[in-house]
């Protein structure tokens, strides 16, 4: 079963665990004649392949309800990927949602790491530092680095601490938040994981 | 007794208990002729006052040793304004100071609200919202206002519950973070109380 991801810039299929990422410049949907399934932020071409058959959009398959209505498609998938965790999707932005024995129970966005370096550079030259990761969480900062990097770090590890829920972590800095979350498990096809579990209900029906 | 703060783009006094606040462009430090006490992070107006010498600065009277390399002044003021608190100062950054029984623990740096505003928006347009203040905060978003609001404010609550120190505020936001610390005191001239408390100890010695 080959199912795929497309996103603005890039799509990635997804075949028994194998992964594979074009960029969607190349994206040429008629060369595929085997069934896939898909979900598609990317609207020109949502329109496009709409009009293959052998292409699924699992996107109709979602209780929409359950979820808030400017909530992407993808993060979406990434919550129908588990029963009962907190999920912390690391990337440009960093999203946190809950799920409670498989009810989603809202969510919040969080800076990601580039985005947050760009912020404090703005606010004065002199917080231009990279955050630093290794950073002892135990004291309080006595230097900028770590005054930033803690302020950024410490400040979300304390709120997801308070859920008491078990932490899955996805996304492209997922890894660097490892150091952070320890007890996380790290799941990097999370979305197709939820592509899955929404194919595996849509056939018991 | 005259105090006076001199940031980079305006100059404050405090006149036992009135503040007047100035553009730095229009400063004339020959025109006051009584004694004044300040602090200045401003470099090119701390050479031309340094030359007046009814102008006391009261840098050289904080051990710098007590706090961190990279700490401004202003900062550093406000700590000397306490005893035993966290300290949170809501400006274009927020910081947050500890100081327990006289002594400086250390702190961090936060995005202000505006710079967190821009932040969001650079990582999409869709996330071009302001803070939302008046969020309720025992609940998980459901919207993206909500969402940003509560990934901005309920982390930096998070963290600061955790120290269960008497919390005081200052800055030009401390307003709008009083309705998330309620139980926390507003003290506008915090950066006033230190220079005074410096000067008290100077003059005990």
């Amino acid at each position: 079963m080959l199912l795929c991801d497309i996103g603005n810039t890039s799509y990635t299929f997804f075949d028994e665990g194998t992964i594979k990422r074009y960029d969607v410049a190349s994206f040429e949907p008629h060369t595929l004649t085997q069934e896939i399934y898909y979900i598609c932020v990317n609207e020109k071409i949502k329109n496009l392949i709409e009009t293959f058959e052998h292409w699924h959009d699992l996107e109709p398959y979602i209780v929409r309800e359950n979820y808030y209505e400017t909530m992407g498609i993808d993060r979406i998938m990434a919550c129908e990927g588990v029963d009962h965790a907190l999920i912390i999707d690391a990337g440009s932005a960093l999203t946190v949602d809950i799920v409670k024995h498989g009810i989603y129970c809202g969510g919040y966005i969080y800076p990601g790491k580039k985005a947050i370096e760009a912020c404090y550079e703005n606010i004065s030259p002199a917080l231009a530092y990279s955050i630093n990761f290794e950073l002892e969480l135990d004291k309080m900062p006595k230097n900028s680095q770590d005054a930033i990097s803690y302020g950024y770090i410490k400040t979300l590890q304390s709120e997801v601490e308070k859920h008491n829920l078990p932490v899955v972590m996805t996304g492209g800095d997922a890894k660097l938040w490892k150091h952070i979350f320890c007890d996380a498990s790290l799941h990097e096809n999370l979305i197709f994981q939820g592509m899955k579990n929404i194919i595996k209900k849509v056939k018991r029906c």
